[in-house]
């Protein structure tokens, strides 16, 4: 599978209630990722190992649940820069663990596994890597008048959680990208696969960069694992999150549609990555956009309301693809 | 003023409560300072900075009041090291803010100086310097049987907490204090001073690596100010904390004439920093032994039960000093 955070942990817990005993490794998006107060914070790895780990508040649907604000209240009382950020007296605890470690040395791949083997022990059959070992951040650049160029670039999750997306976002650049490494196992995983599940998350942010690590996408085209996608586009809206906001910087329609005709088609000569592509119901519109991009096309209700919701519709659009 | 962490905050106290609207400058041990997780700490600065500002937990005289330990608890959870040190959730936020500026390149006492800006600001005249803003830390050997030569070293806070001082201190060093150099105004404020207090704060690992800090020595031999030392050795026992654990490490006895000995008398050719000490009443018959090493000796009640009470001996001791 390949997930963001919100939107990819509910997917991931739909993924699991549908295979329950399955062999199950969640690529996980780290262009996210950020440094703020010294420590290094990855909110889509987080996300992910807390909702799947019994730990995450499935209210806010990120961070720790019964969580407290103390110590960035006290940042917030020194005036410390950069406090808008949700940094969590219990989660402060993760950040500062894989911060110490990434200090020694240890890949972000190798924390990763340490900080699952206490939330992931009752489910070894589940694994989370990062995309990458190597740091890679999302930047947006944003309207600024009295900046140079009338723009200026802020992180991703400085766009997302202050500014609340609000400012038009006139270009997305994901820095350290052309550098970066799939993580170890990721491409194994990939080539092994019986399935792989390219997951309803943020295509500008989430998938999208998992996709841009230099190997990611080859490995992807070249499994004889059938990849199917899923839509987190539902009738020209996001179901959760902003991503409206961020695909018109990437020259995508927010448009189920459109989004899948993005990854595109393995079986066409260009570099696209699926084989089946399953939008909501009232996208049905698009199937035939959808089919003529050379992908199969599949339509049912994607609304992620609870874990057998999702792991419903999973077996239904993977029975179809396998029939 | 020369001080530690808990022993040197009520003293500080009693001090201003003495002259309410005196400059003081609060010159502060940092050979405590440890780095765990991560994060850069100070403890007797923070416990100075806390205790003067009102945000210091009375009862156990470190660390903040109305504390919390979620972090930490994360932190054992994941089975980090080094959990054993007492770092609360508010307290936290002083040092990754700290430890933030530190990584900038901000020097220690530019940082402790925006620090006490929150804490401090009701009381402009009072002024915290850490002794240096170059690292310096204290580490004990202890027996060890299966290491080489029988010994090993901890870091000082891992004997003091940790160990809670329970081996032997076989020896102590401090390491980085040859390198070490006093902080931007430490000499100035001691040789512009009209008084230079010493206080009760341990002779071994807070008062004593100020005064082997490179200059600071010689600046309390050349100032014009009288300087009176304050024994935290009474009837044999320390005042606070785990003294007598310590001086024999340094060859010193556990007596508070033999402290003021080992500070020694500036009459004297060798390198004494005191013109007075004063000891508790109990210690009376070792005032002839401090006399003869050059130093006045008096004696009072130096309980500091309250901050009235440390005043008043304060207060007596300058009298009969100026007298």
């Amino acid at each position: 599978m390949l997930a963001g955070g919100v939107g990819g942990s509910r997917f991931t817990q739909g993924v699991r209630r549908a295979y329950g005993d399955a062999d199950i490794t969640v690529i996980g998006n780290t262009a996210d990722d950020i440094t703020l107060h010294g420590l290094r914070i990855c909110p889509d790895l987080d996300t992910l190992m807390y909702t799947l780990g019994g730990g995450g508040d499935t209210e806010r649907g990120w961070g720790r649940v019964d969580e407290s604000w103390r110590a960035v209240e006290e940042l917030r009382a020194y005036g410390a820069d950069n406090t808008w950020f949700g940094l969590g007296d219990r989660d402060l605890g993760t950040h500062l663990f894989r911060t110490q470690l990434l200090a020694a040395g240890v890949p972000l791949s190798e924390v990763t596994r340490r900080l699952c083997a206490r939330w992931w022990a009752h489910d070894p059959a589940l694994r989370l890597l990062p995309m990458s070992d190597d740091p890679v951040e999302t930047w947006v650049d944003v309207p600024d008048p009295e900046a140079a160029e009338g723009r200026r670039a802020v992180h991703f999750q400085e766009y997302w959680v202050r500014l609340r997306a609000e400012p038009e976002a006139l270009a997305v650049t994901r820095v350290g990208i052309e550098e970066a490494r799939p993580a170890p196992g990721v491409e194994e995983a990939l080539a092994g696969a019986e399935l792989v599940l390219v997951g309803p998350s943020n295509p500008v942010v989430s998938i999208g960069p998992i996709l841009a690590v230099p190997g990611i996408r080859a490995a992807l085209r070249s499994t004889s694992a059938p990849v199917l996608g899923f839509a987190g586009i539902l009738h020209g809206a996001p179901v959760l999150g902003m991503a409206h906001r961020l695909l018109p910087a990437i020259g995508v329609e927010v448009d189920a549609g459109a989004v899948g005709r993005h990854y595109g088609s393995r079986a066409g000569g260009s570099d696209g990555v699926l084989d089946a592509w399953v939008m909501d119901t009232g996208d049905e519109t698009s199937v035939g956009a959808v089919e003529a991009a050379g992908l199969r096309a599949l339509v049912d209700d994607l609304v992620m309301s609870s874990p057998d919701a999702t792991a419903a519709f999973v077996r239904r659009a993977v029975e179809r693809v396998a029939a």
